[in-house]
């Protein structure tokens, strides 16, 4: 037990993984193409597979090394999990999950230190965030509800419904295109620019907060 | 009157009445849905009264116990305000404030400290932001007038009037399509370029420093 | 010439400029409005006409105490000029100057002090910043050029001379609509994404060291 | 040896080339202009290729001077560089590199101490940008993969090959134009706006550390 998990934890394996996940991730990406499929169809899909393989059989030597402490480690939690989305059924409802088989090619990040180390630290700064984060989904159903209400009946799509007024909130608040979206409103409603007025000062200044928050979080480390 | 105090200040009141917010919050987004109302609209406004109804003698309760106390403490302000609105006429013209029943989510954030503590920290940031923010709105009416002058004869109804240029202006300051609006006024004046570009520079610049003085403001506290 | 000097100094003094500078203002703000000049045009053009007498007697009165100390002060400097403006004849080639005299409205910043620090550490912080910025005007120069050579025969009239392309690039380095830009491009030039990508990388990193000089250069003080 | 040296690093010799970038960079900018071109195209021709003569005598007493030392200056590669892009031949598939020439301009940050400093800053903060900026790679690989698999079958061009859909990312991580491509996809696949938000909360969160990263390093110097 001791000897697999010198040798999972050995330079040379770690590389023949990076290797795999590198071939997995070009072969993944070469599954876009319709005219690469149509040519290499078959060389593609052993290749997905072996690299599954591969993964399925480097996973289990691990859980036989470590046993249960395994799971501690939250990245081989990720392992496991995009490794495992491979098992679902490729047909019906879920065959969107196939696309997600791509995420393997993020167990780079657990391999690569420094990669590793910044990832750590993004994690690690979401805690501090979450108040602010909190405040600014508070703000975007608050002004939904809203906004909902007063701008309805001009028949604009974009605020059809609360959650297409959601979606159109969040995209004021990151800036893009909201005067195309005042100036179609004020058609209707000419008074439609005080309530963008006052939610984009509102929301811009809230995050601007987030944002110093992350710079000030990261700044003590 | 103490005994009183005591109970609307314990942990178990508090619980209480951030479920009836919540659970009024939700109902509120409901009632945005024409076939939900149709559906269920006697639940919701049932919902909306009893909440109503929990804020109206929660807020007298606390009136009873500390007296004009109470308004010294903004968060009870702003409470008693939004509490307020709901007994405001729903038709003619201050229908509108109808939509704005919504605001009783926002005290939310009074109930949970951390939220608390953000917004606080947001709200005492606004002083030493007056000077910039004044010096902003200046530079908007002064802009505004001498583009208006320009641009006035083009036809162009973003710089129709006053009120339109200072809006058209605003959106030229958070970035969003200037160039769009530029290049259409440069087919009826050809040198509109140079305000643009003056005050693209100005503005950005004078945001730039307001931005840096929220930053240096957050970072000392 | 003291005693003109400590009635000029004094507040009741400043506080009679401050109103004449906010009259103004507003005066010529109402000029904007075609409705308003039909109906109070004299009234306006008056009101025009004594704010501008009382800033030149004002003017008059300072440099009659301080005589050429007058002229160390660039905030003198700043009053003298936007006054003079008005001198300028208001037909002819030059009527464009006419819609500068709403500059006076910016002397408000001289008189109110706070805002006064705050424009005295932006102008400050301007010659650290030469450095980067004329960087920025080489970087958007040699790029125009590039651009202007790649791009001239597409037929796109954003790319049709030097001139229009300084611009086109000053629009894409503040992001605003850069992909609908290439996109255009992309029809004649497949290839034209290279150049977008590797402008848009540099300049905003260039842009964002600005930036961060700025803020180190506020920080420090 | 030491004689010519002397002479390439005087302060005089040094203002001639800065002159010669000049003149070199205006008459390449007009070269830019049919109407120039046609007019006095064999003065610019003639201006262009003096300059070049200059840069290249430049250039090799320079060689002579200092011999291999030359190469280990990176200012004296760059240099190098793009003086020999002039030598490369102007007609064939390499003619777009003739447009390069302009690159001799960017010789003047390297004569001009302050810029030369600048630039020096900026080259040596890109190291510590590395694992941030492999991570926002990886990230729109992995991104690209799965919209492409997810959205190339609604026939939006935007989404038709992995390359496409990289460069579409890429726009969408900027925030440019992202809410019309989603609303665009929204059509044909009603859940899109699901990717659109997790790729842009991760996405721009990273930014904003690489943005952080290059603050700190920069704070530290
Ligand atoms: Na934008
Ligand atoms: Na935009």
């Amino acid at each position: 037990r001791d000897r697999v998990g010198e040798i999972v934890e050995s330079d040379r394996f770690q590389w023949l993984i990076i290797g795999v996940i590198v071939i997995n991730a070009v072969s993944l990406g070469c599954e876009t193409s319709p005219a690469l499929v149509r040519e290499y169809g078959d060389v593609l899909t052993a290749l997905d597979h072996s690299a599954l393989a591969v993964f399925a059989c480097e996973l289990l030597a691990r859980l036989y090394a470590f046993r249960l402490r395994f799971f501690r480690d939250p990245w081989n939690c990720f392992d496991f999990l995009v490794v495992a989305v491979a098992l679902l059924p490729a047909a019906g409802p879920l065959s969107v999950l196939r696309s997600l088989r791509i995420l393997r090619a993020l167990r780079l990040v657990a391999m690569v230190p420094s990669m590793r180390g910044v990832v750590t630290a993004l994690v690690r700064s979401i805690p501090g965030l979450l108040s602010l984060s909190g405040l600014l989904v508070l703000l975007l159903y608050v002004g939904a509800v809203i906004a909902n209400n007063l701008f309805r009946d001009t028949g604009d799509a974009r605020f059809g419904d609360l959650g297409s007024t959601v979606l159109t909130l969040f995209q004021i608040t990151t800036g893009d295109g909201w005067s195309d979206v005042m100036r179609d409103l004020m058609e209707h409603q000419p008074l439609a620019w005080i309530f963008f007025l006052c939610y984009l000062l509102i929301g811009t200044f809230t995050m601007l907060n987030l944002f110093i928050a992350v710079v000030c979080s990261a700044m003590q480390s």
